[in-house]
């Protein structure tokens, strides 16, 4: 009886067990992974933070209107539609102004803080806050950075040193070289723009870099051929030259990524990198739509490697977002219910280039006929004109901006940064934690956390 | 033995099950759970979607910026800040147009397919499709839908009738009432504006729907007291005027919406409810920041109630979102990096009411002493002066609201609407299927799944 007793309770258990076994796989299914299928809750050893300069909102909407195939009824989605998780807070703590620049946003995505802006992480009595990027380091982790600005511009500076001022680009260039952890320099792999500030009158930085070990490159081909895993990459003077601007020998975002992510990986305890699409903003800084769209998609094809890369990896935790919007842009102007994204297309270059040539004395009829693949009316062509005999390239450029953007319906309210919540995407092994609405500070929060 | 090997077996069943469940219950704190400790994967048996017409990103930010307290280094959190989930795509399917208006957006949140701009619940072929709301009551749900607008404006009405253009407002209002589902009107509670439509020469709906045991209420007071489970009220000509400039006897949307839940929440097999905030897009497309901002304190009151009455219900599923974003309105404008909260809150009534005092013949300087608290500078007082002149209504509105929106720092870019992503927010036991990026036909496709 007792035997019969037994066989019965075994029975019993193994039901309520498996019972509970599969509640516990369906309550997973259903919320513990993500709907591209990437599990939850893994361990992070490395982490990707990547940053749209000005990306607000309206830019991933423009993107996709960009990429949008007319011959389906709904839009393609982008790489950037498939990983949104929420918003992010931009706010900066500045006695004066209460929209954020990039020094201020950069300072709380890396350090975690609130700050002013103007601000390299510091924080409000100008006392330095350390970075994700120097934890890393101090973990024995592999870093970089990676930009199409200069690389000692504001977002990447945030990441590696410390200033009062931005606008102290020498200083800030230096301390990269200068302030180091534990015997070494702080970041692995730069990559960007900048020569400028690195091989100055007073000083060789370059030199002393090469000097420590590192590999020096300055164009494509040789940043590709580079086995060095520490590896200072300075491809301009200041900023490169945008996405349809650049010849062979300047590499792409994606160029520099794929470069960054080849070196950083060979740390065995893991590394991290921020990769910034630095002149999404200065394009709308300049509201010149043409550029901004040639930026995004500059942005969005390194955003595709880290997530190709991640996706192998799995143990990668990628983390994309703006520090602020830009220009105020929107997707339609002018009463128009049409944003029309073959008007940006048609642009061979941008408006930025045409009007340094119409400077430089090149014809204007020419030069727009050369690069612009729709005739302009007679109003638009006399529009440049005009603003071509002041002789101003800001004058020729916003005029050559203005065609595209009345055709294309991009419309601007500020040649500044407006304060709109911006998108936060994510992609791997713990991505929730940035899921909803969370403050820019929180990126960093939350990545000092994968590295403890 | 076997009694011994019996107590043996039973311990080790009793640690294996602990184990499993203490397993299932860690994985839901950690993902299946919601931030604000909502539990997922319940049953929903109210729905309530609520719409905020023109509400883009920007507009929730800029309410946050109203309501923050400037003594705190942070910016205090609003309610649409707790629950927001992602950002839905709002592109419409018209041959014309890839921007979309009002009535296709909310035929796709409300029927689930892409349509062409003017299409109230028809497909492109101009044929009927079914309804969330129309499934609910098919279910014997109880129907409600609140609005600020006339309640057969776009909005509300792509949730209770079809036609092919949303301008046929009297037979949209005669849809409401002719077409009925299973013998019964479609919609049990409807509160807004739009008596020129519901009594009309022609034809008597208020009468006609009071004939067949609908209460019709046309003041606060008359609806407060109401306990009638079907009820019509229309509180104003066409829309109601806006919350600053609204007297007692015209309800917020929050009381509005306070009487749709307590009569709809009689019916034990559930309701479905759409409240909207229908006129941020009217500000919006006035270019009109300060009754933006009213309306969006409007609509955040009556999701505040609707949260509260979720939170208590625990089955009710709860989607708030916008049908696209108007104006292009920005937080900051013209290089300043400052949006400035108390220059809206220094109007005591909207632009709209002080032009039409000052077309009606009032002093202009008089009625800006009454309504502005703060003290207009030479040459905005001459601007709205000169514009009081012309004796044009939307000449002096436009006077009136370009000296709060530049003083503010709100940019706009359009009188029309943009096509960037909009902002989703979610409460309740399925709010997971809202998250990320969802395309606005998902609203509707979703909450049919909850009918099933």
């Amino acid at each position: 009886m007792a035997r019969k007793a037994l066989s019965v309770f075994v029975l019993l258990m193994l039901v309520v067990g498996t019972v509970l076994m599969v509640t516990t796989e369906t309550s997973q299914a259903g919320n513990g992974k993500h709907k591209d299928g990437y599990p939850n809750n893994g361990n992070v050893k490395n982490v990707i933070v990547m940053i749209g300069d000005g990306m607000g909102p309206a830019f991933p909407t423009a993107y996709r209107y960009m990429n949008d195939d007319p011959s389906t009824p709904k839009m393609e989605r982008t790489v950037f539609d498939n990983h949104l998780v929420g918003s992010a807070v931009t706010n900066p703590e500045d006695p004066e102004e209460n929209v954020t620049d990039s020094a201020a946003a950069a300072t709380s995505m890396a350090a975690g803080i609130k700050t002013y802006n103007g601000a390299i992480s510091v924080d409000n009595n100008r006392k330095p806050v350390e970075t994700v990027l120097e934890v890393a380091k101090d973990n024995g982790m592999a870093t970089g950075l990676v930009a199409t600005s200069q690389i000692n511009h504001a977002t990447p500076a945030a990441f590696g040193t410390h200033n009062e001022s931005r606008h102290n680009y020498n200083e800030i260039a230096d301390d990269f070289y200068d302030d180091m952890i534990n015997g070494e320099h702080k970041v692995d792999v730069m990559l960007g723009g900048g020569t400028d500030y690195f091989d100055r009158e007073d000083r060789d930085l370059i030199d002393e870099f090469e000097s420590d070990g590192y590999n020096y490159v300055t164009e494509t081909e040789e940043m590709v051929e580079n086995n060095n895993n520490q590896l200072l990459g300075l491809f301009a003077p200041v900023g490169l030259p945008k996405a349809i601007d650049r010849e062979e020998e300047t590499p792409s975002l994606n160029d520099m990524t794929t470069e960054a992510l080849e070196q950083l990986d060979k740390e065995k305890d893991g590394f991290f990198l921020m990769v910034e699409g630095s002149q999404i903003d200065w394009a709308a800084h300049a509201n010149d739509s043409v550029s901004a769209m040639s930026e995004m998609e500059d942005f969005a094809n390194a955003f595709k490697k880290v997530i190709e890369f991640a996706k192998k990896d799995k143990h990668t935790q990628v983390v994309l977002t703006a520090d602020h919007s830009t220009g105020g842009f929107s997707v339609g102007r002018d009463g128009d219910y049409n944003f029309n994204p073959e008007v940006i297309e048609a642009a061979k270059r941008t408006p930025e280039f045409m009007a340094q040539e119409i400077i430089d004395g090149d014809d204007t009829e020419d030069v727009l006929e050369e690069y612009v693949q729709f005739r302009l009316t007679e109003k638009e062509l006399s529009s440049i004109e005009e603003a071509a005999e002041t002789d101003d390239f800001d004058t020729v450029y916003s005029a050559i901006s203005d065609v595209f953007n009345k055709r294309a319906g991009a419309g601007f309210t500020t040649g500044g940064h407006t304060g709109v919540d911006v998108p936060v995407y994510a992609y791997g092994p713990q991505s929730e934690v940035f899921s909803g609405l969370i403050d820019n500070t929180d990126i960093a929060n939350e990545v000092f956390k994968f590295l403890k």
